[in-house]
């Protein structure tokens, strides 16, 4: 049988808890599905670069690119910064030199999870922000001109990763409708009232959307979409955006389903992947088991759908929808986990989940 | 007595209606407190562009600057726009103009309107935004450089407006400290982790904090506040932002109280000030008289507050607190507009608030 290479990059504080806890939860999975998963534990972050000097170094890099696949905690501790006053991040440098332009973000509200909302519809939340993660204004990292008396930054979009971004996102949407049996409905959230270049994105998009007669397609101000999201987020389906727009809307739509400990991440481009959960290295609760592994465990249930997208096979698809499944259960079935005011840490609720596994 | 001069700018669709219902409340406010209010109505707008060319006329930008305080409703239409596809919107040109860099835009859960978080916190918001409203990303506007394959807009802070900015958030903050009976605190908003530009700004904001023992001070990552604003709002006091942060934030702030019907604003600036409602001109519910006034009067008590600041004298400080109170005892005793769920239409709300003055 096939052998997958994982990339394994826990990172810092509580990036590596998570991790250890999801790949615990793979295993019995890996077993049951017959799934061949090899995972190479690579050293990246925030001490990696005050132990070594760079955050993540070039053989590091060579060996996550080659990897099938990368899964990974997080990254960053705040005393520990460059020399620009930036945080350690290599989790941005993958994502702009493997090109992994589509950050997709998936928001639904888990059975027994507390949704932020009184209105019961929040229940049904179930939407995927698709966060362009290579340009945007992150374009700007680390080329930021600093004087005495002001700071500039450039916002980049171009034609290329939009084109891509927007097919990714059609394509998403088409592939969620039939899972969920009802069309699908790109929306994509731009500021074209005010910005030209917001005005040239949502004029690609309507291009590409020319192309999906079977997909819906809308456009959204990113203020009225921050508005919508807390007064009706169940009325959305896919919503592509820039990435700094994706970055604050990502933030808002996990606080709906219960916080970051409930929201996984993809970071997708054309040949390579990273999956991780859209939270930080959490130093208030780091090395206390007290952390909420879903997100990192929901992360790796995307990476095994996304390897068998890649023609890994119809196993990992189902390992996959095993995953997400026994998550649901074990939330069902009264886990809860600190963050949202329950006694399982990170162990206990990696525990729930396998135990659901081949029930 | 003194007369003071009102510019008042209707716009456009439910703008022009807001605006008529704010007046018929100040009417019975300015007699009982002796207020010398003198209003010059002037056209400008979307509608004033397709009919004359432009959207605010040289005469009408003048007689606006040389009034003492501007009350503008909502200005904008869809299906109307410049040449390179943005919106008219003559409310940015005049906060670029009259260097309005303070757009102060306050959340207050009204009592007996529904809020949107299911934590009953939530009864107790009461934070101000304060987004930057003269540079920033809409430092781009008209701006942004566009070919065939890219698109680039800039991003720009300035040491002068950022300090500007810092003290008059850090005096309102004092200001609301004494009103309120407890310790003030601003959080800077920004995104000082990846971005020089926003440690430049928050360099700046602890200079100026400094000079304000008595505030507590702090600063947040946009992306976190996004998901503090959904979990805990009522743990914030005043915000100050970046201008395109403070467009997004202020929307997901109105939203968490009712809506964009109950979100005031005011750009302010060293010598000139504009009052407005946050929301636009709603084409959905134009002319149909079921906007809620709420927003435009409650930014109306801003501006008497602020002419009051500026050496109108206490009764209208006086009269800024009675009309503020009338809103508050308006929707306590029943009052119910369209925007959330309710029958009473924008007449209706604006004599139940003016039915409550001088009770
Ligand atoms: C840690 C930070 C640099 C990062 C980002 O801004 O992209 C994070 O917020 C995220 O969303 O992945
Ligand atoms: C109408 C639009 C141009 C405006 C803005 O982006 O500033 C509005 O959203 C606001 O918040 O005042």
């Amino acid at each position: 049988s096939n052998t997958l290479s994982i990339a394994v990059l826990p990172g810092d504080g509580i990036g590596t808890e998570v991790t250890a806890a999801t790949l615990a939860v793979l295993e019995p999975l890996a077993k049951r599905h017959g799934l061949g998963l090899a995972y190479e534990q690579l050293r990246a972050g925030a001490f990696c670069y005050r132990d070594t000097g760079t955050a993540m170094s070039e053989e590091t890099f060579d060996k996550a690119a080659k990897a099938d696949a990368i899964l990974l905690g997080a990254m960053g501790w705040p005393e520990i910064r460059a020399a620009d006053g930036t945080e350690i991040a290599p989790q941005l440098d993958l994502r702009f030199r493997l090109n992994l332009y589509a950050g997709v973000r998936p928001f639904r509200a888990l059975p027994g999870v507390p949704v932020a909302l009184a209105d019961p519809r929040a229940r049904d939340i179930d939407l995927v922000i698709v966060r362009e993660s290579t340009e945007g204004l992150f374009f700007s990292r680390d080329r930021g001109t600093v004087t005495h008396d002001m700071a500039e930054e450039t916002l980049r979009i171009t034609r290329g990763t939009t084109e891509r971004l927007a097919r990714f996102s059609f394509d998403l949407a088409r592939r969620r409708a039939e899972r969920r049996g009802r069309k699908g409905t790109v929306t994509l959230v731009d500021k074209a009232n005010v910005f030209r270049a917001f005005a040239f994105m949502r004029g690609i998009f309507a291009e590409v959307a020319a192309g999906y007669p079977d997909v819906a397609h809308g456009a959204h101000y990113v203020d009225a979409m921050a508005l919508d999201l807390v007064r009706k987020p169940w009325a959305f389906d896919v919503l592509p955006t820039e990435n700094m727009f994706g970055d604050i809307l990502s933030d808002l739509g996990a606080g709906l389903v219960g916080g970051m400990g409930f929201a996984p991440s993809a970071d997708i481009g054309d040949t390579h992947a990273v999956f991780q959960p859209a939270h930080g290295t959490a130093p208030d609760i780091a090395g206390q088991g007290l952390a909420n592994p879903t997100a990192t465990i929901l992360s790796a249930a995307m990476m095994l759908d996304w390897l068998a997208g890649k023609g890994a096979g119809q196993a990992y698809a189902d390992a996959a929808a095993e995953l997400d499944a026994a998550v649901d259960a074990a939330f069902a079935d009264g886990l809860r986990t600190p963050d949202i005011g329950g006694r399982d840490g990170t162990a206990a609720a990696a525990r729930a989940v396998a135990e659901r596994i081949g029930r």
